[in-house]
């Protein structure tokens, strides 16, 4: 049988990206008949009715060694708390709350129990954060360390915000600096280089000056802050989406969902001062990070400007006006720092082709 | 920091196994204090309240290739619909119907997108066999194919079976006969072996004469039309369990979950003629198959006797009596066909220990 495979065209993966492979699974699935499911694999998260006013919503990702991170300068008890994390995100995506997960480990021979020990204490430390529970899991042998999180929230069916809801005028926010966790990423990368190439004994690190952002990457928060600052608020966004592959992909998946389009300026981007000083220090744009680094897990939100009065109360980095949505037919745009007007390509990271730039600032 | 830990003491998985291992994880966690929570992961799947009458369950289960299966012999549309029943196996075994699944997939380069295209053939097969919609999930690059699946079910909270209700003096009763998917994958093998040495030119496979236990490993159905037919027939079981890592296994955990011993007669094991000459065929003890074999996914149930007349009205290979439960002090047993009975050790498959028995039938 794998002989006759071989023989078969086939097509590459790599040749239609991982959202265009999602398209095609998506088309082999065909419709749902089942009439509770309110969104399916077309947002951050399923939703489905649990009765005539609630919903809940399902959730799952996976962190692969060698793929989404390394084992050498992650440590377990950041890895636990990250796969929480990354979950829990796009939970708060949909305006809802984490309330249950499961935790399957994939794990190599080499891995001592104590290892994982330390995984699910940070896996504790987020279920803590976010007031959730983990009640079951999987747990088997592999040859690359793996873990896949599923994660169940609960929300008012009222309460739920997807992607699909932004009308033109409406502001596009942020709800924190971005680019950092991508700017972290490159410091200990550098950072294990110089160690393979000095040696442990003759190498000083000097992370402390990259601290901030090394952690962002090690161990982002989901910003489950945010949502409950909008309830509080009789606040509900007209469209959400959790920034996991960097905002220039996340703008154009609301403007494709929302059939809009959208105009980001450059100059309004947060960044926080480490960000920009690690771009300087590897000679890099630091706006590149902030649009395509990925990894941040802040929320990008619309809403008409007006409903921003309700939050006036918050503390001024509690969320950053980038851009406005607008008509479908302008596109979706940034204004650059110099003035330029150009496209605002999706690029964003894309597992199936590292190492390549997909996408980017258009001229 | 990677030096650090080398440094340390650890503890290698292997020496205390998945279940202490699962064990030890659980304790790390500590006890929820979340009390929706009826279950967590001391039984096949989490039971978690959704309102005054009715509860959700949660599972989740990984398979890994090299570790639960042979791509070379596993086709790709099998694969989707075991991973999705092997899932279901888990809802059912609850006492609950399997309602939505979320699929997360680590696909090596090479495997081209027609591949995973007859995957989610076999994925849409199985969510049509068991009435279910796929709902979300995440696909990755990744070294090695694994595929992790979650699937929510639902069910009356006064319908939930645990493992924990066995009484002294219950009959201990199977679905379906035992052993079968061990066998079809020692044919599997063992075709593989003939194909690698003689040459795919040669080499004439038979796999006709075992294309049913080979079916049963490749495709097992979960037994979502037993527990129909059970609510059908307003039966309840006392517990329940399903078989996946042998049915010594399963005795044994609902004997320590329940707090009871058991006698298991092995003459009353339900053996398809298939699996018998499987067995002799490998000069094997097809009660070991049976026993320890694992990957059934058949359910393993405990009731008072008299509950059986409820289903006198089913087909005969409904169901089988293979033992009764006793007092805790009489111990797990099992009585040989040689008349003797001695302790029977839960056994079964553990990934972390390939290729070593671990338990068995104790002298």
């Amino acid at each position: 049988m794998p002989q006759q495979q071989e023989q078969q065209p086939y097509t590459p993966i790599k040749d239609i990206g991982e959202f265009g492979l999602i398209g095609h699974l998506r088309g082999v699935l065909g419709e749902s008949e089942d009439d509770s499911i309110l969104a399916g694999i077309s947002d951050d998260a399923a939703v489905y009715r649990i009765d005539d006013e609630r919903v809940h919503v399902l959730t799952t990702d996976a962190m692969i060694e060698g793929i989404h991170f390394d084992r050498t300068f992650m440590p377990m008890e950041h890895l636990g708390f990250k796969a929480i994390s990354i979950n829990v995100s796009d939970i708060v995506a949909m305006n809802a709350t984490p309330r249950y997960a499961t935790v399957t480990l994939g794990v190599p021979q080499q891995v001592p129990v104590e290892a994982l020990g330390q995984l699910y204490e940070g896996i504790k430390q987020a279920c803590r954060a976010y007031g959730m529970t983990v009640v079951g899991g999987d747990t088997t042998a592999a040859h690359q360390f793996t873990i896949s999180v599923s994660v169940v929230g609960e929300a008012q069916e009222d309460a739920i915000v997807y992607r699909r809801g932004a009308q033109p005028g409406d502001v596009l926010c942020v709800t924190g600096d971005l680019g950092a966790s991508f700017a972290g990423l490159k410091a200990l990368v550098e950072n294990r280089e110089r160690l393979d190439e000095e040696g442990e004994e003759s190498f000083q690190p000097n992370l402390d000056r990259f601290s901030y952002v090394i952690q962002r990457h090690l161990a982002p928060p989901a910003q489950l802050k945010a949502i409950r600052d909008w309830a509080e608020h009789d606040l509900k966004p007209h469209a959400l989406i959790d920034i996991s592959d960097g905002l220039a992909s996340e703008v154009n998946h609301i403007c494709e969902a929302s059939g809009v389009g959208a105009l980001v300026h450059e100059a309004k981007l947060p960044l926080a001062q480490e960000t920009m000083d690690a771009a300087q220090h590897f000679g890099e744009e630091v706006d590149v990070y902030a649009l395509f680094g990925g990894e941040d897990y802040e929320l990008l939100f619309a809403l008409p400007e007006e409903e921003l009065d309700k939050l006036s109360d918050l503390p001024s980095d509690a969320f950053f006006v980038v851009g406005r949505v607008t008509e479908k037919d302008e596109g979706v745009l940034i204004e650059q720092s110099s003035g330029e007007t150009v496209p605002l390509r999706p690029g964003g990271f894309d597992h199936f082709q590292p190492g390549e730039a997909n996408g980017g600032l258009g001229a």
